[in-house]
Order: C-alpha cells, then structure tokens, then sequence
C-alpha cells in the first residue's frame, strides 16, 4: 500500500498545477487533509467560485467578472491609446505600475512556430477592428522581451502600420536597481544603442 | 484596481497553503482560470472528496478511508510491534521502504514546549492501552531525529518501560549514499559510537 485513494487523487491534482512536484503536492495533500473541514471547502469554493464568474472581456479579452471589463468600461481610461500583452498577467504588472491610463489588448500567448502557435491562435484578429476605430491614436507593444515577444510585435506591427496607426514598443534598457557588472550582453548593447542625452 | 474579487480570494486561498508564496499564489490561481472547468471542477472535487473521506483511524491515528485502518485490520502484519511516528507522511515513508511489518501509532506532532505543544496535545495516552495489551512486545521509537523528536521518544520511553515493554529508536549514523566529508559532527560522532564490527 502507498496512498490510500483519496489521498493518491489529491496528490496528483495538485501535481497537475504548474510548478508543484511530487514533494510540494504530497505536502500540500497532508495540509489540505489537516486544514478545518470548513476552510477546505472554502479553498474548493474559491476554486469554483473564481471560474464561474471570471471570464474574458469580450473586448480586451482581459479576465473579468463582468463584460466589458472594468477598464474598457471605464470613461475615466484613455481610449486612444492600446497596449498589446501576451497574458492577463501582464495586465496586472501594468497596472500595478499605476502609470498607464490607456486600455488593453491580451493576445494570450505569442507566436511560436516550434510549439505550433500562430497568428489565428491568438486574439489578433480581434485586435483590428478595435484600431480601425478612428478614436485610437497609438498600440503600444508590450510584448515580453523574447524572441517570441519580438517576433509578434513585429508582426502584429506590420498589420497595424498599413492602417496609418502609430505602433510603440517598451523601452529596452538596464534595469533600475541592477548592475552593470550582471547586465547580459544584449540587454547592455540595447541599452548603449537607445543611450540619451542628460 | 489591483486584482478583480474572485481572483484575489482564490490568490488568498493558494497563499495559506505551506511553500506557497505570493508569486506562485498568483500562478497557481491564473492557472486555474485557464484551465478547463471540468478540471478545475475536478480539483475542488478532490479536495472535498479527500476531506470528506479521509478520517483518522482510531486506533493507531494514520489517516485512513476505514476505521480500523488498513494496516490496524489486518491480520498479515505483525501487531506485537508498534512504530511510532510523528505524522502520517513517516507512515508513508515507513511503508516505501518495505520492511517493517509491524503496526504503526502517529503522534501528531511532538513535545515542544517553546511552541506550547505537551503531552496532551499529542497521541500519547491512546498509545498507553494499545501496549498494555500482552500482544505487544516491541515499541520502535521512530520519531524525527531532532531535538523534539529525541524528546518526545525519551519521555515515551520513560512511560513505557515500568511496563516491562521493549523501546527501540531508530539507528543514528550516516546516511546511505551520504558523503563523509559533508556529514555533520553530531552525525558523524554518532556513526562513530555506532560502528560496528564487520
């Protein structure tokens, strides 16, 4: 005998979630097993609960728990401007910047030809009637700084240019707080190469 | 706006759980909205499932879908030996190795009186009866090799033996595969007083 069943399904469940090997699910099982019965099924709640009322904005295709999102519905948000990123993630990292008052585009994902993703699996197509709007002055790309983040601002860019739309990408550059002495060749050249007057 | 409600709850849930820092929280809970709902109904499922079924057996305090446990029940193994641990997982870890036979008792922790943990608060007095039972001939301390497990193995010793019963601890020494040069003192000056003849 191992597990008993139970056990021995709850382990894998949790096995299944990103990052959680064999030992963290294990443990995880035994807290859960140990938890109140009540805050297990608050946990299993939230599970629930998060996936019956979270959606996609059907505009920016954003989480949200109503459509259109908070911030597509917001008329206190810069409608002209766009900003393209790859995941929901990159929504809240934006935000959490507090700087940004424009609205979003989530492409979910970005273009891959080794893992089979291309431009119909993400949300591109969605993007363009959005920019056709003659409201909407700048899309502002801010892909992840990869290959595969360069590769689909540069193809989305070249959609987007035709339609006489200005299209931005992020800054390259040394990050604040980091050394010299650690910056990785290309991000030190970049920097050099967009290097400004003081 | 940081976060939308559902979302955060489930963060906070994920967040309570051992190991779980913020930033796998944040994981672990997008990846849960993109997963399909079947199996994040799935996982909640497990979880309430495991909780539902998985009780203590009140003999020897193993988690168990029975009572008698498993082990408790049946008639292969040898009850006149009880192992006893400090948690479930050293069940499991008892068992993978494949060569005791005997039957288990799971303290539920051990003594530590810095974190106000007694006697009373672990499975102590239910042990008392079980060895009071003529069938039993042998207790195998094998609580944690630490300071609270050497403790709490002492105290029990100290119980047990005016009963006339035999308390053995587990081998202290080098683990196998270990490297001598990495080992510490307390281990190495103990695998020392331990050697034995070959």
């Amino acid at each position: 005998m191992q597990y008993i069943a139970p056990l021995a399904k709850l382990i894998e469940h949790f096995r299944a979630l990103p990052g959680i090997g064999q030992k963290t699910a294990v443990r995880l099982a035994y807290h859960v097993l140990d938890m109140e019965p009540s805050k297990a099924k608050a946990l299993a709640d939230a599970i629930l609960e998060a996936k019956a009322k979270i959606g996609y904005c059907q505009t920016c295709f954003n989480l949200s728990d109503q459509n259109p999102c908070q911030i597509c519905a917001s008329d206190k948000r810069d409608h002209s401007v766009i900003c393209v990123v790859e995941q929901p993630q990159d929504v809240a990292a934006m935000e959490r910047m507090r700087d940004y008052n424009g609205v979003y585009h989530v492409l979910h994902g970005a273009l891959s030809p080794l893992e089979g993703v291309g431009p119909e699996q993400l949300k591109i197509k969605e993007l363009l009637p959005r920019v056709a709007d003659d409201t909407v002055k700048e899309v502002i790309m801010a892909t992840n700084p990869n290959v595969e983040g360069e590769a689909t601002a540069m193809y989305i860019a070249k959609l987007l240019k035709p339609m006489g739309i200005k299209v931005t990408r992020l800054a390259r550059g040394l990050p604040i707080g980091g050394d010299l002495e650690y910056a990785d060749e290309v991000t030190l050249s970049k920097a050099m190469e967009n290097r400004r007057e003081i």
